[in-house]
């Protein structure tokens, strides 16, 4: 498509091993994807290392606040408590990574009033953006609160969060729906639309993000690629791996115990190659409250419904990936960041 | 084993198609499988009904009181509520069986009095009863509520129940499950044992159950027994199969479209092939509230956690099984129910 | 009215200082109340303590098996969690009564298998019962799980339970109330009638009972009665009175800190002076979960309702007493126990 | 006090009748209570009526933005969801008020945003705000959740919200807590202070509000002022006696049927008379979820516990208050309103 048809790109994550995976995919292939700026929130580990960690992404591609602005955003979920997961990301988020400090700083603006302004600018301009968020969904909500109007800026959300079936964080739910459900609640509940109306809340679950796994084969390729941004891809899922070996569930499939699924990659990987990923139109119904809570309940057109009074609302599951084509993506688009 | 180490078995139901079928086949094994009595509660259908369809499988076997005594039980969840199936096994339960009115009767004594009598002698005399559950656990749990006891008297409940995974009455729910959320909590909670016991509770869920399925050749296997059971099993699963097609699930596996499940014969299918079916222990959590009410979470051994603060009970999960070995070994059992 | 219009009356009790208080005043009025038995339920204290101290009562009054059958019911409440009272009416329940050991036994039927076939009977007779209930719903409720049709059987139930502003046991919710919220639930839901009928469930709740409080000088009363029950209840409210001030609540009112509010007297109370109790129409809502578990939502014909999806049930709400009638009414019932 | 000790004021309020009353009063005593800015939030009616009618109060005080900035904060709670209560304060809010629409405008800053640079600057400065809330919390519980670190820059929060015994909105619920109960557990969680330290969160809830009530004496009292704010006040109060008779309830006080609760007022009623209201320490639990939504339960220091798991924070209950000096303070200062 031309590029005036680029619907302009922000990401709001959690950086985080696989987000920044996906960043760096996502700045390799930014004028492809109309990257315009990242937002970060706390989620993977605390807001200051989330913040520290896009910097420092940034920094290895060798961009600079002019050509890829970041906004610093909500320290904790809505209802103010916090659950990380540095257990698996390592204490600073990154481990493995080998990135530097980084010499920049983040905007003056709070991600929230950034979006709020920069969401109102597109619907004034006719032109709206595509959001894909990778960690709690906590910026997002919060400028819904205080601005709802902001929907009319917003093309459409792609979300890795949730899960169709089993949960990772508990048996039900998943780390990013987990953290904030009031706020996967809220943006869910203002992006609804009639069932005759193509979903805007495109869902990457784990029902996906599981088929799509790193093994110490594709480790190699990043490391082969002999830049930055390739080694410290290779160094976080090495690390990653060396950590997390995914159980085997009884009678359930799932992951390969020695590969690493790559979750925030994949909707990255979908916007580079558009025909790698089958999505199919459903509803979801995030569960907030009881041991579920964090759970994102998938009904599809002709199942079981997804029961309850809970706001059940209109979304994408995206459940079906070719997963060569993705990680092929994302290694192409990686290899394409410039050279520091 | 030699016939005296057999524990009893009581099996409580709610015919019910896949109940009636589950029935034919432990009566046609009766002697092998210990069968002493049978007790019936609401939950496919009415009680009414549920009552009438055990005693017309029992005619239709050609056994009467004296030979299983059958007790009607609680004609409603603990909470009063009511859902029934009546759209998936017909307005009577047997839909499709052709079988007539019962001649017989109950026994007088309310299932949950039987119940609560028979497992205070088993205690008494220490020869604890197996007791298999294909409905809602309403009868157990308003007998452990009257006399909590009775636990001493139970060597083990296998039931038909939950999922760890998705659900079918809803996204999150299994249908004995979600019909007596409350009953399934109380009966697991009675029954939790330490970690290092092996578990009482054995959960026959869907994650199992939907890998067993009948098509149109398994059902011809039927009507080519020639025995009244034998037709009516033949003649429910063809009028289930004509209104149920499991619809596919996009990325999740499950049932193929043309063949029914055989949720409760699975139980039976198990006891008369102890080797068909593996299980896993782990523990299990009955979401009472909220969209996912009805829900059973399950965690393995090295598997995420069922988060959250209500009970987490330690059961088997039956997760995989040899579905010809069972079919089989239930089409034999059928096939000794003796000639009307 | 006739003695032959008096329903035949029974009462659900968990002896507990005001329940012995109740019986002792119910027994000496038995004629008058048609009084055919009593049951008991784990509450203030365990079962056993219950079940002894009812017998320990009926002793005191010189009754015995054949006069005032006794019969012991669940032991733990419907969901098997427990909860009591031990603080308030001391280890055995009776602190200060002064009352040795019983002779007598409780009846062979659980209280639970009583009820049900007494109230089958009063359905059948066209002689419904009144029940009153001094402690956790649990035995109806689990009567009404059984076998729902014996509402049919009852008159009207007359609960000691809830309150129509604060509770005691928490800030939210009365004893009897938390200690088995869905047992209440359950019966009121089995109560409920249109708005044009009249209630029959008549709630007591603490808007009532904190405003009939004995004093030290009603406690001396009870004591120059020179009579056995007379002794056991001044001793055992000198006791209560010693262990539990009840604090006062800023700005609201509630029970002077040196008297003992009478909750389960209440009720006899108002049997024997009809005119003594003012009530009112209007709903309940029974509050299942979180931090209000146990509190009964009240509205009246013209408040504000009761809100939520959950049941809201039609009830007669007992707020305004005479609490000098209804001492002076039970003193003179306890006064005409019979000398042991 | 000298006036350089006087904690800078913020009014956050959602005008309403009440509200109005409480800004009227606020503004004739604006020095001696240090009055700086106004924020509003949707509430009694609609963003777009509370934010006109806090101009409209402005203009009829004479005042402009250099005197009084206002700033518009949330059109919705945290959930999304709407209430409002334009059945009690009339379809724009200030039915009777007789006030012409403004001539003026808010400040360009949303309300969350001016509240966290203010508070900011005042942690800097040393010099913390005292902020009265009179409507739902969304806006300072949006600032929490965009800037956690603004606590420091709160002296204290007095809230009208919240009941210590029975709701207005529903029977469990007042309405400012009903509307966005998770904005006021935000607020309070953030506020909590250990044991030994002194509430930070002032409530003043039904259970003092309710004991302030004007009659129609009252109401000429106000007329009689000759004023503009005094004949808007009369005619607001008029109006809502008109509409608005609240129901006696039975057995459980509250305020008389011909005479208005001043629930804001009070708030702004105790800053202007210091000793006409007590409070007692002790904790508050909001109730999120079921029929009891938004209710308030309160413990004291000597009472039964707020039970439960959910947030059970410090706060101080405002519950004993002198209506006839609170009523003469709030008359004096509404007289002082400079003419117009
Ligand atoms: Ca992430
Ligand atoms: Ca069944
Ligand atoms: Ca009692
Ligand atoms: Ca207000």
């Amino acid at each position: 498509m031309p590029v005036a048809a680029i619907p302009p790109l922000i990401i709001d994550c959690d950086p985080g091993v696989d987000d920044a995976h996906a960043l760096f995919a996502a700045i390799g292939a930014r004028q492809r994807l109309g990257l315009e700026a990242v937002t970060v929130v706390a989620g993977n580990v605390g807001l200051g290392f989330t913040r520290a960690n896009a910097l420092r992404i940034r920094d290895a591609t060798g961009l600079d606040a002019a050509a890829l602005p970041i906004h610093a955003g909500c320290p904790a979920p809505l209802t103010g408590g916090t659950t990380d997961a540095a257990d698996i990301h390592g204490q600073d988020g990154l481990d493995g990574a080998g990135l530097p400090p980084s010499r920049g700083d983040v905007e003056p603006a709070h991600a929230v009033t950034f979006l709020i302004e920069r969401l109102r600018r597109a619907a004034a301009q006719g032109r709206p953006v595509r959001l894909v968020t990778l960690g709690p969904l906590t910026n997002l909500a919060a400028a819904l609160i205080l601005a709802p109007d902001i929907v009319d800026g917003l093309l459409e959300v792609r979300a890795m969060v949730g899960s169709a079936a089993r949960g990772n964080i508990t048996s039900a739910a998943e780390f990013n729906a987990f953290v904030d459900p009031e706020a996967l609640d809220r943006v869910a509940a203002a992006l609804d639309v009639p069932d005759d109306v193509a979903p805007r809340l495109h869902v990457y679950g784990l029902t996906l993000t599981h088929t799509v796994c790193a093994d110490a084969a594709e480790i190699a390729r990043y490391a082969a690629l002999g830049t930055v941004p390739g080694r410290a891809i290779a160094g976080m899922l090495g690390a990653y791996l060396s950590r997390h070996r995914t159980p085997p569930l009884p009678g359930m499939g799932g992951a390969p115990a020695d590969a690493a699924p790559l979750h925030d990659p994949c909707v990255i990987g979908h916007l580079l190659a558009p025909d790698a990923v089958a999505g199919v139109d459903g509803r979801m119904t995030v569960v907030l409250r009881g041991p579920a809570r964090g759970q994102t309940l998938a009904s599809f057109g002709d199942g079981a419904p997804a029961a309850g009074r809970a706001r059940d609302v209109r979304v994408r599951w995206m459940v079906d990936g070719d997963a060569a084509a993705l990680m092929a993506a994302l290694r192409d688009a990686v290899a394409d960041c410039d050279p520091v």
